[in-house]
């Protein structure tokens, strides 16, 4: 192409993801999608929204539509600080904790801070799609530990760690784990610190889900026993209120969140500072909490009705997990078949329905007899329909 | 520090920025601020606003706060498109156009697209203090051109072009240029059109202030005259309607608009969904360009009331730009003084009032008799009280 001596060296390695190319295919409305990680569209709090932007416009529209700092409106920074005390166990000021476009946007600035091409990124296997596409652009290698419905492997852990050069972070999704919805045990985030500290690593300790628990005990985060400076905490808005608002926040120790902020204003000088007005306006205004107790009842009530009619209408060959929170389970179907051709082939022209194949979670040793299955976003009845015609079709191939 | 042995090596050049501190001084209630390149906040339509939203959430809540795809609500790039073509003379379709987080984005993904570590980036000298910014983490090495009333230096151009290896792109800001505040003549921009054919090398046109434009004619977009798929076009809802929603869009031959989009994805997923639909909302409910009039005609007068007392207030050894758009003028003061030291020790204790520092602006060759001096953001009188006592202080040390 005329253009392909002058790119980067790195763009060898950026390139569209089949997976997302065949989810878009999955697009469309008559689609019964598993796939997308969304959270029900019918839950968002518009109304409360409308009475928000009133009081912010009319109030305090000249600031919310302008410029501000890179590290995100004071106020809402100090909400999430408390925030963080009470549901993370976690003492930090607002020179730990900045705003982000999402933790995708943490995953970028992380990898952006510590990764030279051929460092060492170490990730649970399977993990989520959308920390490899972030940390990709950055050229590392990664060494992966398996995961079990405890989490991580810590032997595997320690074996890479004690044997690879060059480790700079490991990433882990301890609360109901994308793809896979299982939670790390408190044993093996105590040893994980304890590993880190002993090899002297980073841990990327991404929540996206943790507040969405609706069985079961929390367990403490990883951030809350860091008592070494060595965890950066993702956090976000996305499943708890609004994905559309593009809201997350890192709680790091004080020198890297400067240089990450640094890093922040360079990529895109800020978050939006009007929707951190809203939700900092809707924190005052309404009681988040009683907001996530509703979300937490109709996922749990989502997750039910999906692994009733797959129970039901599922050959003896899947199994999948039960998840205590977030969004998803993770389904494993008979080895003999490759749950992308399956989608392509079947799934997707026959039952209208999709999930995402899990190939792609596989940042190394693929296996391809997996999938990842959301229900959140769907409605009930939608479930039981495109559930039970899946099982129909996997219960043929099996 | 604890980490140092792990930061990747590109942060030995992401620094704090000596002038962005010195700004944060100036960010106080009763200092007179002509420094931030901030839009007047009582022009934002917080009225019409409030409309508009509450129109998206009755009507489109659910799709407004939910996810969309990483290249920006498609309704919104065909608006854009059709006013690509209306005001910037620009065929393009929504494959070459898609949403970023403002111009900083744009240059960041620019850069992320094209430069390795020693890659060559040629820019205007002065130029954006953001765009050394957003460079600067992919470790370029810089080359400049001189300014002067019609843009930058052809024939500098020329000999840069001839006798550096591995220049990637050439970055301008050719209406009322930041921070000078002048336009690129036509003659030139064709030049130079001409020159990056010659030398097979990309042109970023970054164009957040071209619609403020009170006086004079509109000079083509570069891009419009683009035969070869060479230009990049960044364009900007931050001077046209509001900073705080972080919005801008990038027009680009397919193949780079593609391989850009992939990299925005893997950076921060999407822009806020919400944005995108107001910022369409408000173009369906009302006519942009008759609030675009509101702001030229403000800014103009703005820019007269400055002018006016720098005339009368200034010692003869000043002189300065006369912008015909945008929101700066580039003051140059008595050779023999700096002004960042002059800002520090005197405008700032004594006037209570601040500007940009030249010497932020030049990669190279840095001059320090320069200040950027911005009038949309001060109420007249302020403008009036706050140049009489920079006035004052420059007279008294010449």
């Amino acid at each position: 192409m005329l253009h392909d001596k002058l790119y980067a060296e790195r763009m060898e390695v950026v390139k569209p993801s089949a997976i997302r190319e065949l989810l878009a295919l999955a697009n469309q409305p008559d689609i019964i999608s598993f796939g997308g990680g969304f959270p029900d569209p019918t839950l968002f709090p518009t109304e409360k929204l409308i009475n928000v932007f009133t009081d912010v416009m009319r109030n305090n529209g000249g600031t919310a539509l302008q410029y501000t700092s890179s590290d995100g409106l004071p106020s809402l920074r100090e909400k999430l600080c408390a925030r963080m005390k009470k549901t993370g166990g976690v003492d930090c000021t607002i020179e730990n904790l900045f705003i982000i476009q999402g933790g995708q946007q943490g995953m970028d600035l992380v990898a952006k801070l510590f990764i030279d091409k051929g460092d060492v990124i170490v990730t649970e296997r399977p993990t989520f799609l959308g920390g490899l596409i972030a940390f990709n652009q950055y050229q590392p290698q990664y060494k992966c530990c398996s995961m079990d419905k405890d989490g991580m492997n810590m032997d595997e852990l320690e074996e890479i760690l004690k044997t690879t050069k060059k480790v700079k972070f490991i990433y882990t999704i301890p609360d109901f784990q994308n793809p896979m919805g299982v939670c790390m045990s408190l044993e093996r985030k105590k040893r994980l610190l304890a590993l880190a500290s002993k090899y002297n690593v980073i841990i990327l300790e991404d929540t996206p889900y943790r507040e969405i628990r609706y069985e079961g005990e929390h367990v403490p985060t990883i951030k809350s026993m860091d008592k070494e400076d060595r965890v950066i905490f993702l956090g976000s808005f996305s499943k708890i209120l609004s994905p559309g608002m593009r809201l997350g926040w890192v709680v790091a120790p004080k020198e890297i969140a400067a240089k990450m902020v640094l890093l922040k204003m360079a990529a895109d000088t800020q978050c939006s500072t009007l929707n951190m007005w809203l939700v900092d306006r809707f924190m005052d205004m309404y009681n988040i909490d009683e907001h996530i107790e509703v979300l937490r009842s109709a996922y749990l009530r989502k997750r039910n009705v999906m692994l009733k009619v797959m129970q039901e209408a599922f050959p003896a060959s899947c199994s999948w997990t039960i998840p205590q929170g977030g969004l998803f389970t993770w389904l494993t179907i008979n080895p003999k078949l490759d749950s992308e051709k399956v989608m392509k082939e079947h799934i997707l022209p026959e039952a209208r329905a999709a999930y995402v194949p899990g190939a792609g979670f596989f940042p190394l040793n693929v296996e391809h007899n997996h999938a990842r299955v959301n229900y959140s976003c769907v409605p009930d009845e939608k479930i039981i329909e495109g559930i039970n015609k899946v099982g129909a079709i996997l219960k043929r191939l099996d």
